[in-house]
């Protein structure tokens, strides 16, 4: 599988010795087994044996007694709300917007905070297993840079609201700061993949949708929004125009394969067949949904019905955390509960979501998301030698029900190590904390 | 606050530098605190200024840029059902009782496996910073060898149930062995309780429980059972006894402060008013209520109703981790979803649940969970200098929503250090982990 018999095949890392959970085609499980890598890509897979035979490395990674994998992809978060985690909980939803998460986003988001507690972000993500993240929020070059910074891949979005934003103070111009942001990021960079987020039907109005959508198109991005995540926003959008959210978008022509709808909970089965019909994906947050009391997504029904569905956490103001082991614990047992029905969202159907339904959601499906010979190199190394993964008999079940963030030890990103033995190594850690103290002081010095 | 102006308190053990945490009656937050205790029991709870003038420590321990707080209380488990996690996940209810884990254990339930898998249980339970359990199981001598070992402080129950269990071949004998078991462990160990768990309603006969409910009341120990956990049991019980499960206790005059009824998901209003006047104790279990699907209890109107709850793991088998943090995190985000109010279940409830609701159903409320002179020294030390919990703003928020088991640092049982920098100190683990290979190895080869 992917070695030369003839000569030794070079690589820059060949990462051997633990159990290979490939989620290729045939869910090929390697016992004891290997993957070499050069470049930014995956160039080998096969029985530990056979590679340390076949394949010359610069660098070696003992994987004994842990479980690689592809990393998990993060569907749906505002990664710079790190800097507000744990600000205001507990709420009725209005006067958690209104007073607190409304007013400290006006006053104290800007291009340095979101960059820094984006940063912030991407280690969390980093060492709780997460490769791949979709962002939307304000000051997304901040966000960019971040992400350049820490070794991540990541779609970025801009975002666009009909109101006065932190970064862009006059809305008649929003969709144009949006294009601007796609146009300097656009093939700038391997790892960063720009895109355009609409906030919501009730915030931005169709012609703002319709012009964002454009742009997107125009260039071959993704065009993000939220819909259909309450019950309050399902009502307002009746009100105004006569139609549910996603009725709306679709009526407006906007769901296609490079959209992605964030949450879908209150989605009836005929929107369901239109989201599967139209190709468009579906981000699944249960954790922030739960939180804040927004509902279950029918998430049974949109996979039956073959939706695109990934995993998302959303954002700290709402979770509060961006750790997608405890995303998949979650989303694996809250649709068991609310259907009746304990083997509904398995354990292997949750991998997948936070897996290759992330990437298919993204388009990123035929470049990541298994280990075989060809894709792009992001994998975590998941250490399997602890107590309460001890014993396993099956690797989904542990990883869905028992293994957390902390128990990832190595990052590859794009075939670069960002994090070894718990180390992030492409970012000071201690620089990040020590800025997000001080924006934190800040912050609780205004309440 | 309980250090002497006039000469210096002599003290095993001094925590300084850190949040302290203290659940106290006027929750007191230390912003640089510290605890100094002698022997098993707190005897000082001060600034750290202040304890340092007036403490002479045999040993400190530096708790700068933790969180200092009690440890947590996991109220339901069966321990030694770690052996099994993952063995069977998202079938249906009755395929997994029957086809998997009754087979498993009438086959593979022995005094080592109970041994050895409730030392890893310890093990994993002082990882994510749990000081205290309440067990129920067969073989509960052995558990009680490991729990002896780990340092841990539990009540531990002999499980009883009207057919042949792994230890007690026959049923007739079942509460006798159980009184014996009573005896054997009353007064042995200042952190070991005993307690009967007769397993149900339905799987126990009325004199069964009346019966080991008699030899509870003899000793003044408590008496266990799980009630009204989902539709198959209330059904069953309402077929035979023309009771729901809950009204069959009441009735056989089961339910008083000694009394703790396990899950209570099933449980209409006036049985929550039962509840709550007869005293009984109630553990909220939502992690395993979600994976088996067997409903959403009525916590909110439980606790405001004024029934005394506290929180559970319950087994590996339907959970599958001992983990209290996540717990935490599930039982603030499901109510929320599930009566569609933000506000419900907060952080700062969630917490007085894992610790001092589950203390009060122990009838351990005025020895432990809370950090001030003359408590029994049960503490854990969390590592806030960490990505994903800085800044903090509430304690609270943080605890249930960010943090997770392996932020915990160091933990403190009956006056010993039982882990310190994430090293358990009482077990080996690695001894532990390669005896559970051989068993999980052993259980493998039968499926």
């Amino acid at each position: 599988m992917g070695t030369h018999k003839d000569r030794k095949m070079t690589a820059d890392l060949l990462i051997s010795g633990g159990t290979l959970l490939t989620l290729n085609e045939n869910n090929d499980i390697f016992e004891v087994g290997g993957v070499a890598i050069a470049g930014n890509r995956i160039v080998a897979v096969d029985e530990t044996s056979l590679l340390a035979e076949n394949v010359d490395a610069k660098q070696d990674l003992d994987a004994s007694g842990c479980l690689v994998m592809p990393g998990l992809i993060n569907l749906h978060t505002h990664a710079a709300m790190t800097c507000f985690r744990g600000l205001a909980d507990d709420l009725p939803l209005q006067e958690w917007l209104h007073q607190y998460i409304f007013p400290a986003e006006a006053s104290f988001v800007g291009e340095e905070t979101v960059y820094w507690s984006t940063l912030l972000a991407t280690v969390e993500m980093i060492r709780s297993g997460t490769t791949t993240f979709c962002d939307g929020y304000f000051y997304e070059d901040a966000a960019a840079r971040a992400v350049s910074a820490s070794g991540m891949r990541a779609v970025l979005a801009q975002g666009v609201i009909d109101f006065p934003a932190p970064d862009v103070p006059d809305p008649r111009v929003n969709v144009k700061a949006a294009e601007a942001f796609l146009l300097r990021w656009q093939d700038k960079s391997s790892r960063i993949t720009p895109s355009i987020f609409c906030h919501s039907t009730y915030t931005c109005s169709p012609e703002t949708l319709l012009r964002a959508k454009e742009s997107c198109s125009e260039l071959g991005v993704l065009f993000q929004i939220h819909v259909a995540e309450n019950q309050a926003e399902l009502e307002e959008t009746q009100d105004r125009f006569g139609r549910r959210p996603l009725e709306h978008l679709q009526a407006l022509g906007l769901l296609d394969a490079r959209t992605l709808c964030h949450h879908a909970v209150r989605v009836n089965d005929g929107e369901i067949e239109t989201l599967a019909t139209s190709g468009a994906g579906v981000s699944h947050n249960p954790e922030s949904n739960m939180k804040l009391a927004s509902g279950v997504a029918p998430l049974p029904k949109m996979l039956a019905a073959g939706v695109i569905v990934g995993l998302g956490t959303d954002g700290c103001a709402s979770n509060n955390n961006l750790d997608m082991f405890q995303e998949m614990d979650t989303a694996a047992k809250l649709h068991k509960v609310h259907q009746g029905d304990p083997a509904l969202s398995s354990a292997v159907e949750v991998v997948a979501m936070a897996t290759q339904g992330g990437l298919a959601a993204l388009g990123m499906a035929d470049e990541l998301g298994c280990l075989e010979p060809g894709r792009k190199a992001d994998l975590i190394v998941i250490d399997l030698e602890q107590p309460h993964l001890t014993p396993m008999y099956e690797p989904c079940s542990h990883l869905v029900y028992a293994a957390r963030g902390a128990d990832v030890r190595d990052v590859i990103i794009d075939g670069r190590l960002v994090m070894r033995e718990r180390q992030v190594l492409s970012v000071s850690e201690d620089e990040v904390m020590a800025k997000m103290r001080e924006i934190g002081d800040a912050i609780r010095s205004k309440q």
